[in-house]
């Protein structure tokens, strides 16, 4: 008998003696018999004790076991289709290591305010456990792609002197005689490192002090950001819908049952295979109002026009070269048409909205420093980004992909809340 | 003729034609010769222009290119044992991408705050290249080690209501109507997550908002935290040597070019194997006491007294056991003997100190209440940690390794300033 093995492993012991720890996450019992589910998890797996086949304290135990006690098991494992998972244990022995307390969640339901006040325990249940290792499988499907097609990782500063972009959303705080802000993105870091090391990416928080209370945000959440040298708007694209090609697909090979306990259209994730669909903003905007929004050339985009455009495609849409106006300082301006720059936004499919902003980046000196006077930005604190186009400048392309959203599109989630383990959001800080 | 090549892919287009863009590194010139040294953020290789051989406006361009500037260059891969790395290029054309501006890090000593003021320039430097590199490469190979031995890694809240440990050294910041804090440690969070998962680590940035200057400490670090559910004390120091030894065989094998440049003696690292040495706390005192240091049972280790036990291996050391006084609330009690905890820290050879603390966590109610009423630990910010031995509570252990320092010790940096792309020091927050 091997030492401990988990739920995920049964299917490699069938007909063996395992050991096995865990929690109970549910009960059905009639006077001869136990039904224990039991998670550990890696996964959740009914346990059978049947009173005439254990010692007398084993039954006892397991009629004294309450909600989310833990526990060691040992049995037999046995294929049977018709439980959940395919395997069942045929329980010997069991041993309680700890009898829980009433347990404050019971399997029905309960409001959302009551369960992120429980987040600590709401992470237990099968649903919430299942977001959280697809979470994972993302973060390495998008570090593995990164990682083999020559990007090296670095890390940003998250405390910054000043912003990237806005200034009025920032976490400041007292860093000794000076003021530190929050970073809301780490791209500015990445174009220096580019310089460096050619292809980079960094993957970390970002805050956003943001009085906004929507399905899509979060005040802290995860970004990832890679930046290339030597790579123009074309090839920008090119590596994003082959990066989120790789995510979607790692994520059905290797997460097919947590899909499947969320209920996800599995088939609907197949489709998300590269080229993208691909939109100009003005044909986004023609196609808007003829559709009847009231919305002009020069208007940004809000939630319902990202999910009417994105419900037109399978795949997830970019749409491309929005007005410069709308835009950040460091874009490239088209070389063709001045008034938009060489910019795309990934709408995901099935209105998840923008999961990735990118753009080329302005290289050459004298239109970055027009760009700086024109949005009074202080060379003191951007000057060092300023000398990246005085020492061997180069055209280069980068994006932020919005990891929460990327999961809750992938997971079909209602809210990005439950798209991390401990939501940060307007109002809500614990636990 | 493939589209693009990389330093690094030279080896394998021996004899070919190949197309290169980067940096020029350094140059040294004839009248009818230039010795071009090209970096492109994957290694740095020689290219030879002769005057002969070439047009005479790539002549003219290679006579024209200063430090930095970036560039194209065309040519025939040659194999040759003197290159460094080699190989060189036999350079067909050159077309400049941009001449750099008089570049500021001249390939001659700089004081460090002048190098540190330039940070976005002295990455580029091949040792801050290769420092970057290896940072890169163990960052892999955690994640790696922890997600093929069962770990699913979640992400810890940086924003917290208040502190792990103490509550001097934190950056504090407005949260909406409240006060957050940002993390020094993602370990209570993880623990809870344990509970759900069984085996979860975070890999993120924390914080300390320390007045020391010394080369070990940085501000802002990461910091990889695994928490294990049902696993004590001996079973978390093989998980720690195990790590540890992975990590650094992963940068022995994939990062060798790197070691060699920054002149790492390779064969020390060569001797990292588990088991690693031990000791307990009560024996370190008792050798540092017998070897002239003034200490007494009951005091922490200082710099001196961690260099001067670690010398004494070859591998790291862990030292157990230490006294209850010195350590964190949460640690568990040695059930023998109450004065001492079920710790301990990993030190690293050569002098580079503690990289790693880690413990067995207490699991009982009653006791994990006493502490907190010890430390005055409010109830309503961390009663949710309380819930956790409430409900299905288990014997679990965890750690956390500091990464800056691991880099700084597999590199042989004399700082940690050097193992982060910007870093944050007492009064340096910029760029
Ligand atoms: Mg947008
Ligand atoms: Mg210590």
């Amino acid at each position: 008998m091997a030492e401990w093995s988990t739920v995920r492993q049964l299917a490699d012991h069938v007909g063996q003696d395992v050991r096995l720890r865990g929690w109970l996450y549910n009960k059905r019992s009639s006077g001869k018999i136990h039904f224990l589910q039991v998670r550990d998890g890696t996964g959740l797996v009914q346990c059978v004790v049947v009173k005439a086949n254990v010692a007398e304290d084993t039954f006892a135990a397991s009629d004294a076991l309450t909600q989310e006690s833990s526990l060691v098991v040992e049995g037999t494992v046995r294929q049977d289709a018709r439980a959940p998972g395919g395997y069942e244990i045929d329980v010997r022995r069991i041993e309680p290591v700890h009898l829980a307390h009433e347990y404050p969640i019971a399997l029905k339901e309960h409001g959302i305010d009551f369960l992120l006040d429980h987040r600590h325990l709401w992470i237990r249940v099968p649903r919430q456990r299942a977001i959280l290792r697809i979470r994972a499988e993302i973060e390495r499907a998008i570090q593995a792609f990164l990682d083999n097609n020559g990007f090296t990782r670095v890390d940003a500063p998250i405390l910054t002197p000043a912003s990237c972009e806005d200034t009025t959303e920032l976490f400041e705080t007292r860093y000794f005689d000076d003021t530190a802000y929050l970073t809301q993105s780490g791209q500015l870091y990445m174009e220096a490192a580019a310089m460096a090391l050619g292809k980079v990416y960094c993957f970390g928080p970002c805050f956003r002090a943001e009085k906004s209370k929507t399905r899509r945000h979060l005040i802290e959440f995860w970004m990832v950001e890679p930046e290339m040298a030597f790579v123009e708007h074309e090839e920008n694209l090119r590596v994003q819908e082959a990066l989120v090609e790789h995510v979607v697909h790692s994520v059905i090979d290797r997460c097919a049952p947590e899909l499947e306990l969320l209920g996800r259209d599995i088939a609907r994730l197949e489709r998300v295979r590269a080229p993208f669909a691909r939109l100009s903003y003005d044909d986004a905007i023609g196609w808007l109002r003829h559709h009847g929004f009231d919305i002009a050339w020069g208007d940004d985009f809000g939630a319902p026009h990202e999910t009417a455009v994105a419900e037109q495609f399978d795949t997830p849409v970019f749409i491309e070269r929005y007005p410069t106006k709308l835009k950040a300082f460091y874009m490239q301006p088209d070389p063709d048409r001045p008034e938009v720059v060489l910019c795309a936004d990934m709408l995901a499919p099935e209105g998840y909205g923008e999961i990735i902003g990118g753009s080329q980046r302005i290289h050459d000196y004298e239109l970055l420093k027009a760009r700086f006077e024109e949005h009074r930005l202080p060379e003191e604190t951007y000057g060092w980004y300023l000398d990246l186009r005085r020492y061997g400048s180069v055209p280069h392309s980068g994006f932020g992909l919005g990891l929460e959203r990327t999961i809750a599109w992938i997971c079909g989630l209602d809210h990005v809340r439950e798209a991390t383990l401990f939501p940060r959001m307007l109002y809500r800080m614990a636990p």
